[in-house]
């Protein structure tokens, strides 16, 4: 490419004085309105990191536009993807068989967001499960019989999650035309999706005559960063041949990240067996900028059987030739973003080393916060465990009624007064726009979320936070006296 | 966000040495791999553009991070995606209908791409259809009653296409698990689907006892570029009650973004009755990088009756009072880029009459082009109608079997040596690299596709591409006398 012409032919389109106009409008009409997730003071939802290396990243990745939806398409962008991921699969210490060198013929693959990743896995073990039952039948694929048999096996399909797995898990059952169940959990239970829990419902299922062919298990829930209790999970799949062909996903969205530290990686080694994908979005904890959602599989061909419709303006030798990948194939997208390129520019930049210094400052502030909520038992009391930089907790009412004499009690009940005095606080504090946090309502109990762990997170400003909301208590219970 | 912070942080993860380690990477290990779409040369395949707006556009997204999945958290992101899409619709001059501003409460959003588009769109036609089969057959809504049927009304479902209507068609009908049939075309009718073949098939459809509920009609197919007969089609879904329920879909990814250039805008009025749904990629040929997939909904409650699944954690007052627009309930993806941005940049920097010249300039190098390949009739023959820029061409057989006399029949026909010449042809070019074109099969008949519209084409490039493909013909025919 030609970089002189490329230069005027920019030049024609855009002069300084263009420019001019234009930044002084996102100035003036597009900062004022933004929300800014950057900011030290941002402790709302989890983080969404971005850092200079992924912006560079982001840059160069326009700048080679090609919409990679094949290998021939940009090579580069294909090899790197599988390379990167691998290299991601490593450091967060996943089990071998989700690298593209593995037997069972794993990989990953980078999707915009969980969500896609999720609904694509969803897709991918309705084909699975409905395959191994019609072959189970005696059908033959390509038939018409094997159609309309496909489509009333299909009508008896149901996905499974957690009344906390995020949304995504409804959200790709319903987009896969499936139906959907999920397994309650208790604030007795920390909000984790139990054994016996999901037993009840697989149990249910067996007896409406439906069959369950997936489940989202999470690593971190969106409201708590609950962990679901993988090995006494996986034992109850083993209980029956059917549940043995349940496609197992791991939603590690948010708490992936921290398999980056050493410490953390014991966890990775439930996903060894019995486990079919698992996705973790870099563009949340890692330090890459959205989107950077990885996806790995145990086994590529579950996606590609599903996902693959090649037509012939797409066909070309080397697709042909199996040498190499086409990641349209893994995915609901046809064109695809240069996005591995971000995530090399900051691996390179951070170092594995800088990164799992970022994880472990980020748990720290989190462990600073939650201590402080407790020396404030007064005002306040711990909901469920904390954990991954995350406090959840609630106000507490006045009255004290809620925990038995002192509030000493272990166990948090329901009590509306806490509830709205919670929701009162964490609507004040946002209003002022000091800081920003979430809340939500997990088991009935309204409660506010407190995470700090963006790039420039610090501890002078989780006390701050604290601080904003010890004095906004302070003021509302004043008032209702 | 105070910058000087964000500035040491960022200083603290990569310093100019390291920099220059990964430029030199970047220089000698991705730019070798890359498939330089905005090369001069690059004739393949549909145009992937970018411009420097654009790349500004994208640059300025990442750095003002936020995965806005609702409009608290980035509110400048949504009202600007809203304005934009307003812009976009009533530049490419689409029925008032599917502006934000409308009776119907249409709008506009920014996909990912179009497979994304296409697939969310399925998945809305399929709620749709169902939902209103179950309430006419007296069902309520949320009973076991209304799920069981709701899955076995859906296992009669078809999703419908043209056989040359891109693959996400296809995969989209894949994805939303239900049934697809194609309607043939042939090169008679210069590949586009007409009124007398869908009849065949939905009538073929009632007869099986299957329910058509969604329909992708396309402005401009990849293979050729051909348009469908929209008249004639919307004509025969108005003869059955049943067709009556049909969602139709435009595709018009690549052609669409004629449709800022004022000689192309009698085709949207097709799109006023009829229509429910439009999208094309500004990220193809309108000048902003890849991805930029904008779709029109008539109705967007028909999106957001399908898609939303709103969890506590994602309540907030400004949702909940439906005042404000939450785009992850008009898309699979949750989290989003700030994409209207660079959408934004591009418009304020061409200008309208920047990019109705660009469009039109690429148009009169295809004309160009088309020109050439008449003026060699003794090498080649044009096999569908030129046109947006897009050349569809075969060499002939030297036998000149394949249109009789001196191949001056309006018909072309299936010829064996053609093809395998033509193919053959085709790969070289392409292995010698002095220009990137694609091959294609059209009904039967082994094409070479060439399109010159990215941001640095020029005539002297489609006239030096003419060159090569004449004497790479020149001297494979001679070497098979």
């Amino acid at each position: 490419m030609d970089h002189n012409q490329f230069k005027t032919a920019a030049h024609s389109a855009i002069d300084d004085k263009d420019w001019a106009q234009i930044q002084e409008d996102v100035d003036t009409k597009i900062k004022p309105g933004l929300t800014h997730w950057q900011s030290p003071n941002f402790m709302a939802y989890y983080p969404a990191c971005v850092t200079y290396p992924s912006i560079l990243g982001e840059m160069y990745s326009a700048t080679f536009t090609a919409p990679a939806f094949n290998w021939l398409c940009s090579p580069a962008c294909t090899e790197m993807e599988t390379i990167i991921m691998d290299w991601v699969a490593k450091s967060l210490a996943l089990p071998e068989c989700f690298r593209s060198t593995s037997e069972t013929r794993g990989g990953g693959v980078i999707q915009n967001s969980a969500s896609d990743a999720i609904a694509t896995i969803i897709v991918a073990a309705r084909e699975r499960r409905v395959r191994e039952l019609l072959l189970a039948e005696g059908l033959k694929e390509g038939t018409p019989e094997y159609e309309d048999r496909k489509f009333d096996v299909q009508a008896k399909l149901v996905a499974i999650a957690s009344d906390q797995t995020h949304s995504s898990g409804a959200k790709g059952a319903l987009i896969a035309g499936t139906r959907f169940r999920s397994v309650t959990t208790r604030l007795e239970d920390n909000m984790e999706m139990t054994g016996p829990r999901l037993r009840e419902v697989l149990e249910k299922c067996d007896k409406d005559g439906l069959t369950p062919y997936h489940i989202t298990l999470t690593f971190g829930t969106t409201n708590t960063c609950s962990v679901d209790r993988f090995a006494e999970i996986k034992a109850v799949l083993q209980e029956k041949p059917a549940w043995q062909h349940i496609w197992v996903h791991i939603d590690a969205a948010y708490a992936g990240a921290s398999l980056v530290a050493d410490e953390w990686q014991y966890i990775a080694k439930n996903f060894a067996e019995g486990v079919d994908s698992f996705n973790m979005n870099m563009h949340k904890w890692l330090l890459v900028n959205f989107d950077a959602s990885v996806l790995f599989v145990r086994n590529r061909l579950d996606l590609t059987s599903a996902l693959d419709i090649t037509p012939t303006y797409l066909r070309n030798p080397y697709s042909e030739s199996g040498s190499v990948i086409d990641y349209r194939n893994w995915c609901i997208s046809l064109g695809r973003r240069f996005r591995a390129l971000k995530i090399w520019f900051v691996i390179r930049s951070y170092g594995l080393n800088g990164m799992k210094a970022h994880i472990r400052k980020s748990i720290g502030l989190g462990d600073t916060f939650a201590g402080l909520v407790r020396g404030r038992s007064d005002l306040f009391e711990i909901v469920t465990k904390p954990g991954f930089g995350l406090t959840v907790f609630r106000v507490r009412s006045p009255q004290g009624a809620s925990n038995g004499a002192g509030g000493s009690s272990d166990r948090v009940v329901k009590d509306e007064v806490a509830n709205d005095l919670t929701k009162k606080i964490s609507e004040l504090v946002n209003t002022r726009g000091e800081i920003f946090i979430t809340s939500t309502v997990v088991d009935g109990v309204c409660v506010i979320r407190v995470i700090s762990a963006n790039a420039l997170a610090e501890e002078k400003y989780i006390r701050n936070a604290f601080d904003v909301i010890v004095r906004t208590t302070e003021e509302v219970l004043q008032e209702q006296k």
